[in-house]
């Protein structure tokens, strides 16, 4: 694939998601930015696999503290909470009203500030996780609205290479990269261990995704 | 007008436009609360003025610290920078880009923690002041984005009562509501002055909108 001759920022969790955008960004752009929102989640470890991710691809990263979503929302990820999965009836209990909407929106703002009109985010409906803010529909929703409130020179362009991608998939994605190994140092776990406690929602739709691809997985599990 | 047998959350500066807003709620709805952000503006006399209007109102105010929008972008109002009116090439150096992307999104984050589904600002698009974010088709746009990314129960509904009034309108909005009186206790000019200075382009704006109405301003200038 050619490289757009231009930067993009990339929205990074330290999860196995936006590792795999992180390296896409790598192949796809000239210049790469990384940038993680520190809104006060209790797995302080996911912070720490980012920080040793960006630097192990020379990536230039901005950690940016909100811990205003923690005051506004309560949701297993910021408070001690059980995690349950969603249903039909109920969002997941990890779910950050609104979380997307506002880490996107300061993306798109600190991008601006930057020149830089790529934003790249590793939302995913196919293994649908019950968040309505990882949808197609509410990220071109969300795009056309960011474009409205700052009206800059070049269109902003949120660009979500998962978007349709299975779990599966997308490790043969990173796979086909040749950065696989770079996933042991992704977290995943929503109980915060490491080595991963392998039965959370979170482990198994990774553990599922791993088997499918007929990958081994470079993490470590307990 | 009936009132809304409903809880409404009104985005409030202590600025004229917003003030008028808290008392269209009160006239619309049963139940109001305020909400200002602290995001580092350089006059701190509009949280001053805020909290009083809320207070003689008795209406319940809740003040959220965002000074991310500072570290993030660079304007007039949070810096130390001339302010320019904006032109057909130029944004204003007042504008605050994302601003209320970032505000509105956070209101409706805190509001539907509370069960609020409506949500009042005072953007306005008729006197122009060449902020995108102040526009129709950017509020309706939010509005489907924030649905689409909290999925409430309730949809969420962002009312704009001023967005097709000009200042002078607004004005007379508020006298026959029989709250002019209050609106010496507003604050709209930018060089952060009480009394005003009467000549940066808010002030100027202001005192067109008495001038037309044909009503005296009860707030002090210089």
């Amino acid at each position: 694939m050619k490289k757009i001759a231009k930067k993009a920022l990339v929205v990074f969790s330290g999860g196995q998601d936006s590792t795999t955008c992180l390296v896409w960004a790598q192949k796809n752009f000239n210049q790469v930015q990384a940038i993680t929102f520190d809104y006060g989640q209790r797995h302080r470890i996911e912070l720490k696999q980012a920080k040793k991710i960006t630097k192990l691809l020379n990536i230039p990263h901005t950690i940016i503290k909100t811990d205003l979503l923690k005051t506004l929302t309560i949701s297993a990820l910021t408070h001690n909470q059980k995690i349950t999965k969603g249903n039909k009836k109920t969002l997941p209990s990890t779910f950050v009203p609104g979380r997307n909407l506002i880490f996107l929106s300061l993306a798109a703002i600190h991008g601006h500030q930057q020149k830089i009109s790529h934003i790249i985010t590793g939302v995913c409906q196919t293994d649908f996780s019950g968040y309505p803010d990882c949808r197609e529909n509410f990220i071109e929703s969300l795009e056309t609205t960011i474009n409205l409130a700052i009206e800059p020179k070049e269109k902003i362009k949120i660009h979500t290479p998962l978007m349709h991608l299975t779990k599966c998939q997308t490790i043969r994605m990173i796979e086909e990269f040749g950065a696989i190994e770079l996933l042991k140092h992704s977290h995943t776990c929503y109980n915060g261990k490491r080595p991963a406690c392998g039965e959370c929602p979170a482990c198994l739709l990774r553990l599922k995704g791993f088997k499918e691809a007929k990958i081994t997985d470079p993490l470590k599990y307990e």
